[in-house]
């Protein structure tokens, strides 16, 4: 598969690049972004993915998550994927919260949005195997993590593909999107009305019904102006029933920004570091 | 003096405020941005003064610089102004470098720029007269920094006003303007033709004159695309020859961007965080 770099930036010591490269999962040129981390000039290091939210592209972390200290000094690689395919020729929305900017890490299968809206396809496998072909990263040490609807995707993969994902964290998740405003319309445009199909993208769901082996991280401002669209209290009631092992923290005084995700994010790159390392 | 809160996001356990006043210095509504760290609530802390580069706003190192992290473990307090006067009735120039967000902290005295153009004052005068009254900021407790245009700024206005702004460090300076194409263009829109008015407004130009009489801190990326234009031989030849006290760094590998800001960020705020608790 090739790719292009359009940036790279020395930053703490290592690399935060910018990639594009034809996707077949999506049927349009996808962005991304990586950060490799000092040790990546001595060897395979392991490998965090962060998915955004809503209106996001691969750069809002990048520039504005803080990650890549933290990344640095534990050596591991941070990558960014796009939130959607992007493009005259693909499907959208009027909505910030529907199309371009909002694939909602799902593979659709209803019309217009089909053809391309295929994220949950794209960041599980597509693009695995090709920063995994170009870079040096350890395919057996990846962990996922994520901000909104970024956090609802990290939740729903790794809960799906526990043995790939050996560490998951979130930052205030859509927690239970098919009970959500943030969820119900976008889970019906992008795969119909038979809500059976909704539950595997749905994290509270998800948790009733198998949960996740390891330990699980959620950071949630508890003055986030989006509590409402959020649900966290379904996941956390969901976490609390299943015994589900890890940490749900309610954070004092914090809202939905990405001052809020940098607050913490060495905390979540450390969880991720000590459990890839 | 009035001023209106935009936003305020709880950042690192303290308060990452933006807010608007009107100017009488530029005649203008200006937008500037406060963080106050957690010991903030408890007195007045010392203040780090932060001014950004060409194109930019407030926002940009608001959001993209990771000071907050080290503002709060350091228990001081940052400020970050715009870097010009802004709007329909506001003179402006197609060139990026000229008018709009590229003010380059002087007072303009050439027309069409005086009437509104008047950045340093702002910076130097109005504005601390706001947030000393209204913050609960350390007015003895004063250090300032920059990047690019706005390292220039810090190392200008810091030599200039020496017993006011008790540290000072900058980011890839703009380093001697009257002898670059960033700097002449705009000194003689702004000032005149004459270059005297231009001597007080050269780092490297001051560093001969007189200096400062504490220690200099510079960071420089070696590969930065703007060398040929910042120009920071001129500054470090006279740093040395005056025997000025501090570190002028050239950082391998680093160019221009704000990951090169946020890798050496940390070190910036320690620097200053030392010299005025």
């Amino acid at each position: 598969m090739n790719f292009e770099t359009i940036s790279e930036n020395r930053s703490f010591g290592g690399t935060q690049g910018v990639y594009r490269h034809k996707s077949e999962a999506t049927g349009t040129d996808m962005t991304f972004a990586v950060y490799l981390p000092p040790a990546a000039r001595y060897g395979k290091v392991p490998v965090l993915w962060y998915l955004s939210g809503l209106t996001c592209t691969h750069e809002n972390a990048m520039t504005k998550a803080g990650a890549q200290e933290w990344a640095s000094e534990y050596g591991i690689a941070l990558i960014f994927p796009d939130t959607s395919p992007r493009g005259e020729g693909v499907a959208n929305d009027e909505a910030y919260d529907l199309g371009q900017g909002a694939g909602f890490y799902v593979d659709a299968t209803q019309e217009p949005w089909a053809p391309h809206f295929k994220m949950w396809h794209y960041v599980t496998h597509e693009l695995p195997e090709l920063v995994f072909t170009n870079f040096p990263l350890d395919r057996d040490a990846q962990g996922i993590t994520g901000h909104s609807m970024g956090g609802h995707g990290a939740l729903t993969i790794a809960m799906t593909l526990p043995e790939r994902y050996k560490s998951v964290s979130a930052f205030s998740p859509i927690a239970h999107p098919s009970e959500s405003d943030w969820g119900r319309k976008q889970l019906t445009a992008y795969l119909g009305n038979d809500k059976s199909a909704w539950a595997k993208h749905d994290a509270t769901l998800l948790m009733r019904d198998k949960g996740y082996p390891g330990e699980i991280l959620i950071d949630q401002g508890a003055a986030d102006q989006f509590l409402e669209l959020l649900k966290p209290e379904a996941l956390a009631h969901a976490m609390a029933e299943r015994r589900q092992p890890g940490e749900f923290r309610m954070q004092q005084g914090y809202d939905h920004s990405y001052f809020f995700v940098q607050t913490f994010m060495a905390e979540h790159v450390r969880w991720h570091a000590e459990r890839l390392g």
